[in-house]
Order: C-alpha cells, then sequence, then structure tokens
C-alpha cells in the first residue's frame, strides 16, 4: 500500500493522460495507408495493424480483468480494413471510459495474475499497458516516416 | 491538487518505474555498434545517439528545474564515442536519484514553465520526459532490427 499522502498523478489524470495516447494512437492509425496497414513495416517487425490489434487486446481486457477478475483476450490478428480497426478501437475507448468510470484506485495497489501469466500491482500493469502502447507507437513512426508520410505529432494527444 | 486519497503509483514506485526505462534505453544504447551511433537511421530520423542526448537533455535537467527554478539545458547534439555517452548516462543516473531523493511529491501538482517554454503541472512535465523516452526508444528498436540486431526485451528493466 503507498502512502497516501503522496500523489504522483491522480486517478482522472492518468486516465485522462492514457485516454490522449490512444487518441494519438488512432491518428498514427488513421495515417497509414490502406493496403500498408496489415502489410508494410521495417526490420522484420510486425505490420502497425498488428501492433494496434495487440494495444487494444491488452488496454481493454487489463481494466476489465483488474476489476473482475474474468482475463480473457481476442488473440486474433487477422488483417482487417482500417473502417474496421479505427470503429474497433473507438468501441474499446467507449467500454474504457466506462470501466474507468467506477474504477476503484486501491487496486492500483492490490496484485493481480494478469492473463494468468503476468502478476503484480494493478499499476504495474496498466503503466505496462500504456508503455507498450507508446513503445510500439514509436515504431510505426518510423514505418510512416520510411512511407513518405509526416506521423501526427507526439505532443497533440 | 489531487485527492490525497487516490494513489496510482506512489513516489517512490513512480521514480523506480522510471530508473527501470533507463535500464533499458542505456542498453539500447549499448547495442548500437559504436559506428552507427550517431551515423545510422531510418526514414530520415535521427540517429539514436541524438535521441539518447535528447533523452539525457530533459531527463535530469526537467527534475532540476522543478525543483530548483533553474531551467537549463545541453542543447548540443555533436557526436562522441559510446563509452563516452554512456558515462554521461551513468553521471546523469546518479544525479537523478539525488534528485529524486529529496524531492517533494506536491511538486508533481504545482505548475512550472520548463525551460520557459512549456507551461503545465509537475506530473505533465515528468510524463512528458519519460513517455518521450520511451516513444523515441522503440524508434531505435527499429533501427537495431534494420541493422540485423536483436534488441534488449522490452519487458525486462
Amino acid at each position: 500500500m503507498a502512502d497516501q499522502a503522496d500523489v504522483v498523478i491522480s486517478p482522472k489524470d492518468f486516465f485522462d493522460h492514457w485516454a490522449g495516447h490512444r487518441r494519438l494512437t488512432r491518428r498514427v492509425i488513421e495515417a497509414f495507408p490502406e493496403d500498408k496497414l496489415f502489410t508494410f513495416s521495417v526490420g522484420g517487425m510486425r505490420p502497425f495493424g498488428v501492433l494496434a490489434l495487440e494495444f487494444l487486446t491488452m488496454a481493454e481486457p487489463t481494466l476489465r480483468g483488474i476489476m473482475t477478475g474474468a482475463w480473457d483476450s481476442d488473440m486474433s490478428r487477422d488483417p482487417m480494413s482500417k473502417a474496421e480497426l479505427l470503429s474497433k478501437w473507438d468501441e474499446s475507448t467507449k467500454q474504457i471510459e466506462e470501466l474507468t468510470s467506477t474504477f476503484d484506485p486501491a487496486s492500483f495497489y492490490k496484485t493481480y495474475k494478469a492473463f494468468g501469466q503476468w502478476e503484480g500491482p494493478g499499476h504495474w500493469l496498466v503503466f505496462y499497458v500504456v508503455d507498450n502502447e507508446i513503445h510500439h507507437r514509436g515504431q510505426g513512426y518510423v514505418y510512416l516516416r520510411t512511407l513518405g508520410i509526416e506521423p501526427p505529432h507526439f505532443w497533440e494527444r
């Protein structure tokens, strides 16, 4: 349990911060040409559409797992149209907004075994999800630049 | 001011989390061949050595600015040897450890104008520094893969 006098960031500000990152990731998805989203990559890495599906199957499922104890996630990475991916993204955003509106901050300092595999406090699990999205989105910026496309500004959320 | 009953992550755990990211970035610097650190990039982007210098001139200077009101940073991005860059990295790590050992958590919810330009609460400034490092380090992963080098595991800190 953390000392409650020590606040780095409030749950509301943290969830807003995360939402800002997710808005940026949505703009990165939008920036990809339809025919490159699930086909193009650099250095033999995964295409950005596959990475975006990974984000989707980590974000809402991790929050839901913490809140309900049900750890399940869609592991399919099959290609889809950009419109379908963005639609899934928006659906996930709504679900995340619903979950975070009732998220118990005490959960950040309780321990969970995420998806039956990764055990640690709630804050560690949630930061992993956010950091993983920032990390792989940075990879997507290189793909876009290599395609001659200017990525969205990192600082605009 | 955040409600002090709402703790996402304690200052100690947050600074440990950040230190873990900085250890990973150090390993990414180490993974680059000496002759590629300041010369190689993909998609016309900045070489990883230049990005690492950006991290160095944001991390400790932002903490110090918040704590002392003195906002200054070395804007030089001149190439140097890997050993010299790692030595600067380690020196910066020591300075960060010293600063965070006496950092007042109230600063996360005070407002600062960082480097005379970016105004916002302490938590926003510090998260920007961490997120920017994760973002550009992800870019470095693509450089390494393109060079045929396996990057360090993202989850090892």
